[in-house]
């Protein structure tokens, strides 16, 4: 999940070579013509003032930082903004990364905010991207760090909403909110938790019921399985004969280790069992990224569309079974990362809380935490109901990784998240049917006002962005009744609630 | 509001004579008697069984006090309890106080009890009674007092009920909340924040409103003086020229004060215009209380019916203004803190962050933080819209205390609380006319499910507390529409939402 926050942040990178570096040299002419096509469809570049509130550290303790304040970040875009009639604003929930991402991943937003005469708003999480409670080093050291809950995040976006309704004279505005991934969870959830400050919230690809500990996990690598399957035949048979190809080089010491090193162009040779159990994860997680993000169309963080199919097309054209997974999981980081001459897979994929991995930096470190206390994301594979190697995670060894890094577990108590969704109204869910996420989603309408919509042939959620010519017609369709929605509840916001 | 905590604690007080100590020989045969009767009608002495549950002491920062535990207190009752069927759960949301005194005053959750099969709980508030998070010396200290909040205190109640449904096999009770006053808010609060733990609520005399900066708070004293003036014809004309007369005693200098001590039988005489001004917060307070304990009954705590008309009384059959006046300020603290032969006005009335006073001891400290943070109780007094002497306190002059006192000041979002209550379901807010918080709370109906009731003749939560005779038929008509609300909630619950 933390990936989804490269929707749109490498947005310099885009165009980079879906193809292993063999093919580079060729293709180096038309990647040079296609940079100057200013975004690829489907992600909107559209401009945006950046602005700073003075931010709560900490909304819920008066005695310990009740008055202090930090810098949030927002973006805001007023030029469809109809404010004499009361437009709506429309607020992305940001999620795990620097506010841009999910401004330049968000084109819905934009496509939807000049029929709606909207005042397009983005808030920035605390923790991540500049809005740092203690600054860029001690934000992230113990207990400095504890203030990154969905709680202190949620009140911060009541706060920023009541503050700019102000600064703007924007007081009669309905609110609607928006969010994809975690990002939708915190948009449902500031529906439910302050629904004074928020009409209704569009929560695309939000697993909500992650955060229940009761509720079944170990959905997301099998799905992430299923969309391997549903692709080319022989394709997953395939990356679990090259998975045994691997363990059985590995069993051959040195010699096998160099041959591996070699297959997958590592720029450390393999010199342990931990580096090899290392370069697993690091192909997993390439395999978890492309199903998350098989998109039917290029993005700038995937230069092909329906990456799943291209993946199966390397796999099976491959000379060996090896090679195949190398091919795959190398076009991968080489999109999201590269070019690169070599893989130094301690720097493209680190492992922690999160079993699709963290990356590197300030940002990381935040999602680590998070999967460490508020989140409960999946366990690890089995090789049973997936197709990757076993590569156990589950609560003790979380718990175990979490108490040494940051000396908190998670304190699973769901209650607190209120999952009677009856009791709630206003929010959308919707999902994709390739969303190895989906799962963790709501899946069937819960109510009138609160529904669910299924996005047949999508991905992680496709539905917020921008329209795109390739986008299949589902979308198209969820897009309408979502905004179908927005339109009830600026009405009802406008009119009265009878 | 922090005298609610009287209704029912001092139960080894109750009737103490509502007369000066003139009269006081001739009474000890009667009080003698009278003591012997177990209970003053409209209160109950039911058992109960206490326990503890192991609860988080920060449920909203994992890296301070995440996984860290301390002992709050329940009370239980489960003789009516049809566990077969599914009997709910009553569960009081513990305000300010240790929980035995809301126990004692809320004898409705026990008349009803019998008839929904329901179990009776209640759960103590942090920092009140014996669930101190940090024990008894460093929970009232800066900064362990930072964890005493409303969200904390109703994150304790989700955690409590789920605890004990999953201890006593309750998973399937419906949860139906009670409380009054600032227990009250809790209550209501509790549905809007974890509707998944509390499927309803009735909410009385919970003066919300206050929570909004915006809200006018200026009613509370007008409406004490309302309700004197609503009494005996002449009584608010004398108490206002006493005040007068005090004043002209004060101005003539030593011998002023010495005859105002010895119309109050201060144990120690005034020496000074702060000792003055103590003494009217004194009387102030006394009659506050007398105005929302204004039953048709006589009480644990205040031994006569209609306390206003007995005070009113006193003060027109007295020989002078000034006389009368202490007569009934007096009767109210002998009767909570007495008998006393002298009135030592330091110990007996406390002035802090509320303008009712916050009684001596550790609750008094907790609830004088609560009202320097969360909450926002009403300004002081001004001879123009009450009665009383100018007594100010405002934003400024509370900001100044509490910051002095505590280092923290309200953090005026009210946002967070959700103000919009149409987004809600399932909570009653009863009323009382006499009740001069009344004003702070909802007092017309916001949707089907969000009612309000008015208890015509009601002071302070008078619905909460036990059938007496002398009840007036508006409260059994409240208490009827409560039960009818109470089964439709429960109803809900068990046969679904449709």
């Amino acid at each position: 999940m933390a990936c989804s926050e490269l929707t749109g942040y490498n947005k310099n990178k885009f165009q980079v070579p879906w193809f292993s570096s063999g093919q580079f040299v060729i293709l180096l002419l038309c990647v040079c013509l296609l940079r100057e096509i200013p975004v690829t469809q489907g992600e909107q570049s559209v401009p945006y003032t950046a602005g700073y509130i003075d931010q709560y550290v900490d909304h819920f303790n008066f005695a310990k930082f009740g008055n202090k304040t930090f810098k949030q970040r927002y973006l805001i875009q007023d030029k469809w903004w109809d404010k004499i009639n009361n437009g709506p604003i429309f607020f992305y929930t940001g999620n795990e990364g620097p506010i841009e991402a999910f401004w330049n991943a968000t084109g819905l937003m934009f496509d939807l905010a000049p029929r709606f005469g909207a005042l397009v708003l983005f808030g920035e999480h605390r923790y991540y991207g500049e809005s740092l409670p203690f600054g860029p080093t001690k934000s992230f050291q113990i207990p400095y760090i504890g203030l990154l809950t969905m709680r202190q995040a949620l009140a911060d976006f009541a706060h920023l909403v009541n503050t700019l309704k102000n600064q703007l004279g924007a007081q009669k505005s309905p609110v609607i909110a928006f969010g994809g991934s975690y990002g939708g969870m915190l948009a449902a959830y500031f529906r439910m938790k302050h629904p004074s400050v928020c009409d209704g919230s569009i929560a695309a690809s939000a697993p909500i019921y992650l955060l229940n500990p009761k509720f079944d996990h170990g959905f997301f690598f099998t799905d992430v399985t299923k969309d391997f399957a549903n692709s080319f035949f022989g394709c997953v048979s395939r990356i679990k004969k090259a998975f045994i190809k691997m363990n059985e080089l590995m069993a051959e010491g040195k010699k096998g280790m160099d041959a591996l090193s070699r297959y997958f162009r590592l720029c450390k040779p393999l010199t342990n069992k931990s580096s090899y159990t290392h370069l697993l994860g690091w192909i997993r997680n390439a395999f978890a990224n492309i199903a998350m993000f098989d998109y039917p169309y290029a993005t700038s963080f995937l230069p092909v569309g329906h990456p799943v199919d291209a993946s199966c097309e390397h796999i099976l054209a491959a000379s060996d079974d090896i090679s195949g997974l190398a091919v795959a999981s190398g076009a991968y980081y080489n999109a999201t990362a590269g070019p690169l001459q070599c893989f130094d897979i301690e720097k493209e994929y680190v492992s922690c809380s999160d079993p699709t991995g963290c990356g590197v930096g300030p940002n990381a470190w935040a999602w680590d935490y998070q999967a460490c206390t508020d989140l409960l994301l999946p366990p690890g594979t089995n090789n049973v109901t997936d197709m990757f190697p076993v590569l156990p995670f589950n609560n003790t060894l979380r718990n175990e990784y979490c108490m040494k890094t940051w000396g908190a577990k998670p304190n699973p108590d769901w209650a607190y998240w209120g999952q009677d969704l009856r009791t709630t109204s206003n929010i959308v869910f919707s999902n994709g049917d390739l969303d190895p996420w989906h799962r963790g989603g709501v899946l069937n309408p819960i109510s009138k006002t609160v529904q669910a919509f299924m996005v047949k042939d999508g991905a992680h959620h496709l539905d917020l962005r921008g329209h795109n010519p390739q986008d299949p017609v589902s979308v198209l369709k969820v897009r309408a009744q979502e905004a179908a929605m927005i339109q009830q509840w600026v009405m009802k916001k406008k009119y009265g609630y009878q």
